[in-house]
């Protein structure tokens, strides 16, 4: 069957989670440079079709313990030291949508779809 | 409202797309090394949860004229390049998805949702 | 033969090129976007070792010139767009590097190397 | 003063270092799917202008055990995953270079360079 509106909203969301992680990984991170990342990335995704609003917070605690175990000046970006939410306005729906730590993993998921 | 099953089966479609673009963007490529390339990202994103089959073909003449026109031996991987087919397969749903050629641009969609 | 401190430090420089467009190359870019991308540039890779001062500026009318020629909003981060200087310093070895058009490519490019 | 053509050399060895590593970091990764990965970032990188040859090898117990500590099927490439060997010839200078675990952490140096 073809895609509805909404399930065509929810596949545009998960483009924009793909991308703003993989863009990013592996990027040198260091609570110095934390901000502007997270900043670059939320400008960056918002470019992007649908793209509403994009909201990116470095887990600093996370970030620290990182750079720590690594006994290095800063480390490489992982989904384990950000949190994201993003919204996707497609003809008319709503998809809210968020990255977390969900059982010692990043999780990407759907928290609300509103037409 | 909750999302459905169908709609977070197309949100992890998404993802997926995503994922394989920005993860190889930008990439050196070559008629020489495009089927390694093409054969590396189907087997890098099949990895992800989810995803039951992916097709990358590489548009050898779109491939051959970027790099006539750049001069040089090779040009970088976009999205004018490649042509994609992704099945996920998420709780029952069967979303299939591809990425083709739409008006001189490159537009990944769902191409049918299956309970 | 072993490599001498200067060609260590040439190494070390080289990196950072390799690291800053591989990273960023096909990150979504506008006019609007453009400094933020540029500031988390530069301080993501001023994180990595012997890298003492990196400076991106974007080339806005080369941006806007590709944004409109894609008849979009935005495109995608390419060497095209940015010129780059970047200042290393490893072991008492200074290595000033650059990269800039040069006959319609962007070229990356030792200026100077100071013991 | 002017770079020398054995570090020009070299900051060609450094660039291609940085581009592989940062292109293909984060890249998902399992036991199944490793050797073409390996062998499309040989081949994309070889691309490049200058680089003679390049040589990955995933490091098994490596990848194997960085899956068991995520509970996962796969992982995201990093460093400790790989291997490198790149050979670089530069206007009749030759640069080996490698990227191997040093020290719990993945170095990446030059080991030879001959005019």
């Amino acid at each position: 069957m073809d895609p509805t509106t909404p399930q065509q909203a929810c596949f545009e969301a998960g483009i924009k989670f793909g991308s703003l992680y993989h863009q990013f990984a592996g990027t040198p991170i260091s609570p110095a440079s934390a901000d502007s990342l997270a900043a670059a990335m939320e400008e960056a995704i918002e470019n992007q079709p649908f793209c509403e609003d994009v909201t990116v917070s470095v887990r600093t605690e996370a970030l620290e313990a990182a750079i720590a175990e690594a006994g290095a000046d800063y480390t490489e970006l992982t989904g384990r030291l950000i949190e994201v939410e993003m919204v996707i306005e497609y003809e008319g729906v709503t998809v809210e949508t968020s990255m977390a730590m969900d059982d010692g993993y990043p999780l990407m998921q759907v928290d609300a779809v509103q037409e």
